[in-house]
């Protein structure tokens, strides 16, 4: 294993509670420095934050000492040579990847050394890496990938999930999404028992794939045991709207889903944009709306909730967006602390334990009922 | 069948060039009023356009009688009892419908008394319908329906397809949808030659599921012969953006896609609102945005482009969101008098017929090259 600390620091004791996160310094669009810019914005404001940081050490030594005010004594190393770049297969890295910043971060929250990873790097070699490395929770088919969404709810954004972990998932995988982003919204939103939709084009019963009406069986009967309200079909339209909380979709569909909304919202911005610099009293007047369209901006900014967990694995690894900016790095480290700090992989595997029997019992009744109910016409 | 017209009038020779638009007049959520609204909001921009309007008689007449400066001599009608609602399932109207307004609607361009309909009904029972009544083109298996997106082309909107006609799509179908909407492209956004994307989560050839990947290869060997480029695969962020004019999907995915790009649209809409009531500042900036602002919002807004088109059947069938009011009501006629006045229909029909034989060889032809690359590693 290259991937082990360098340094094994005695932490003075005001320094133990301390929760490390395990940082991929490398593989994002914005380099290394950006990485490391947002590990400074996260130590300036949370002093309980400790970091070990995955890459070329002398690469890295140096953008650390440029930050040494919120960094110095925050800051550990795993020096490791390569890196994972987009264009690498995913299968590839698996077999040959055990010399990279990203096998590095993911194999440090294997070993204890990190409570965390975040890595900006490649998708889906970051979820092939972490399926390997860490395994799956027992009673997990498919992990998934949970992000947040702006949503007219109070608390101002929606859990989706699978956005792109598997391009498949059949009823019994749906049914653990439901189990997973209810627990990942009551840890990550703080709400105590969250609202899930199944997404489908159109709410009544009868539309959609087979795969679909069965998930809704499956998850109508497990919900009061997984602790979280059923609302049903959802559409497209609620994934930011207000009737629930978590929308639950397979991984190719959440994956387009996600990215078409991004996409809308950005033609609008530069529309928007555009629309203000037309004439002078446009100007005047965008000078003049300044906060409140900054506060909007705040508002929607995707670097605000920039962050893909990876749920279903025994240990938490955050992807940030891979042009994510130091506000946006900064961001995904504070989810990953958050999840940290609050033990949600040890909550989440419970909660897993405890509904694969659950799910079982599920899976069997419905298609039992199915049968009864075939006999009964016959 | 009682979907005849009640009156034959002859007439005089100033109308003999107009072009019959068939009209639903029920079955949308703001009722038969937005209709008539929105037909002599057409009718008085546009000298060439009558109608044929189907419904209960005795309520419509003086709807229209109303609107008489815009519309007197140009409406027809079909007096028909039933409609058609929301929640009816398609098999239960395709059986039982023959008395409702939307089976008028579509009989009457399968009898060539109209050149196009129009409904903002219920789209499964409306496709189902169309379906029955004017069958598919020879060589198409599914038909799809077609809509314009807001995007950064300089034609300000793509063409994306299916968004909802079915939920599934084979390889061979996604051909089809390519021709298809590439034929689209060609009359509603006056494109020469346009380019072709289809919808996968990422550009790399070996993303996505197994029949994206076939169809890849369909799209690939047709696209010189079927008059478009092929771009390849594209992401849900290219839906709004500038790499591709069409994107191809299947039904379940495309209407997902576009039903969450609304909503987030919706949610910045309403966000910006709030902004601009925030204090006295900005709301003084919004009167003076004021121009600039209604310019986005027209640019944007989904009632100019309203109209999901169905493509593959032997006529032209426009369904309007089933919301709309007389502005969205009157886009969607205006896209059935442009579709019909440029033989449009007959158009599609060659071009699948001369496709059909096409899509034959291309289905055998990347078979077989997969048999023989097989046989040369074997």
């Amino acid at each position: 294993m290259t991937a082990q600390p360098q340094t094994a620091p005695a932490y003075p004791a005001q320094k133990a509670r301390r929760i490390v996160i395990s940082v991929d310094a490398m593989g994002g669009d914005s380099g290394a420095q950006a990485v490391v810019a947002g590990m400074a914005e996260s130590a300036a404001i949370n002093p309980d934050i400790a970091f070990l940081l995955h890459g070329p050490r002398a690469e890295l030594e140096p953008l650390v000492a440029r930050r040494s005010a919120q960094l110095d004594g925050r800051v550990d190393y795993c020096d490791v040579p390569d890196v994972v770049t987009m264009e690498d297969k995913p299968s590839h890295v698996v077999r040959h990847g055990n010399g990279t910043s990203m096998w590095s971060a993911v194999q440090s929250v294997r070993d204890g050394a990190a409570a965390a990873a975040v890595s900006c790097g490649n998708t889906g070699a970051l979820m092939a890496l972490s399926m390997l490395r860490l395994r799956r929770l027992p009673g997990v088919n498919r992990p998934a990938i949970a992000i947040l969404w702006p949503s007219r709810n109070p608390q101002g954004f929606n859990v989706m999930l699978d956005v792109g972990a598997d391009v498949r998932a059949d009823a019994g995988d749906l049914l653990q999404f439901a189990l997973m982003g209810a627990a990942y919204a009551r840890t990550g939103l703080a709400l105590e028992r969250p609202r899930v939709g199944l997404l489908n084009v159109g709410t009544e019963e009868h539309k959609g794939r087979a795969e679909l009406k069965e998930a809704h069986g499956l998850i109508s009967t497990c919900a009061a045991a997984g602790g979280f309200d059923f609302v049903g079909f959802v559409e497209g339209s609620d994934i930011p709207g207000d009737v629930a909380d978590v929308i639950v979709t397979d991984g190719f569909t959440g994956n387009v889903a996600i990215k078409t909304g991004e996409g809308t919202a950005g033609l609008i911005g530069d529309l928007l944009r555009e629309a203000f610099r037309y004439s002078f009293l446009s100007r005047l007047a965008s000078l003049l709306a300044l906060t409140s369209l900054n506060r909007l901006k705040t508002r929607i900014d995707p670097r605000r909730v920039n962050g893909g967990v990876f749920l279903g694995l025994n240990g938490t690894v955050v992807k940030s967006h891979g042009g994510a900016d130091a506000t946006g790095v900064s961001a995904a480290i504070k989810l990953a602390f958050k999840l940290a700090q609050s033990g949600f992989s040890e909550k989440l595997a419970a909660r897993v334990a405890s509904a694969a029997e659950l799910t079982q019992n599920a899976r069997e009744t419905p298609e039992k009922t199915a049968d009864e109910q075939k006999e009964g016409r016959a």
